[in-house]
């Protein structure tokens, strides 16, 4: 079974058990002879996917139960594996959901990683530059690397600590395992939407016959 | 006295008590028969500075306490002010500077409101639009824009109050007064860096002899 989780700069793909991705470009010239259950949140992706025959969208099939307008199938493909607990899924942008007894309680949306550090660059050269991935939280940052830093990885942190309380951590995304590394009571699941997605063609079988 | 704070977009004067602001084109192209007591962060325009015999670069006297490596200039006047407290200033980067007893102890940087805005933006079509500026940092999120602004807001929020404790918290810049609404032990004062750069006078009166 071939499932795509497609997102705005690239599309990643599980081929059975094998991972890999491609970069929108290299998406749209992508063959296969198989079907492709697929998930997109890319607007501009959205005319071309439906008049593809080989792409199924497995978006309608989801039973969600969320009061969220608009939330982003992919967010909900990662919420829908888990009864309770917070969902991180830290790519392009870093989406926290919190879900209690299989219900959506809201989430809030932060800049990805590599997307604070463009804005800082683009602010001035002065903010250009690596962060300090080794940081301590506990102590004043004493140079424009570590101010960056601290500002960027604590205040994601503190946010997250804020709405999880003593709830299970589940991360996904490239930036993912990095920061389940600030907490205790985390768990890193790169498959974590796949997962998600395997879920649902389970309980709805008949998706397979499409 | 004409007093000029320069920044990367714009240049903020001061003349006697009249406030008003300049973007970098018009800051070229501003004259004057007085001498400009300035402070500049704007890498781009310090070799045109130099050259300007009515400029009068302030920088160099300021006696402040600090170990941080490279810190701004703009930064110390603002902390220049005071004996102990924490510093915002909110621009195009807000500024966060711990002062204790006349000692800088540290400080972080994160992006201003509008460049968060602009990444937004850039991540994806889906993630544009206004913040929500009466967002309840109590209840969880239900939709994109309530999404943004918690995560821009409350993650500012929480960084400060972390740093704060029970200190007490003056704001300056654009967003100062915005940001300073969210904490009971907060002074806006949009004059803050130009107080810093009285005070520096007041204490070298040499300088208007330059």
């Amino acid at each position: 079974m071939l499932l795509c989780d497609i997102g705005n700069s690239s599309a990643n793909f599980l081929d059975d058990n094998k991972y890999f991705t491609l970069n929108i470009e290299q998406f749209l010239e992508f063959k296969s002879e198989q079907k492709i259950y697929y998930i997109n949140v890319n607007e501009r992706l959205k005319t071309y996917l439906s008049t593809q025959s080989h792409f199924i969208n497995l978006e309608p099939y989801f039973a969600f139960d969320t009061i969220y307008q608009g939330l982003g199938v992919d967010r909900i493909a990662a919420c829908y594996t888990i009864s309770d607990g917070v969902v991180v899924d830290a790519g392009s942008a870093i989406t926290v959901d919190l879900v209690s007894n299989f219900i959506h309680l809201g989430g809030f949306i932060l800049p990805g990683i590599a997307n604070y550090k463009k804005i800082y660059a683009h602010i001035s050269p002065r903010l250009k530059g690596e962060f300090n991935t080794q940081i301590s939280f506990d102590a004043f940052p004493q140079k424009t690397n570590d101010a960056l830093s601290y500002a960027v990885f604590k205040g994601i942190y503190l946010l997250i600590k804020d709405v999880a309380k003593n709830e299970k951590l589940y991360f996904t995304g490239g930036d993912g395992q990095f920061l389940a590394n600030f907490f205790d009571n985390a768990i890193y699941d790169k498959l974590l939407i796949f997962r998600g997605m395997k879920k649902l063609i389970g309980e709805n079988p008949r998706i397979l016959k499409l």
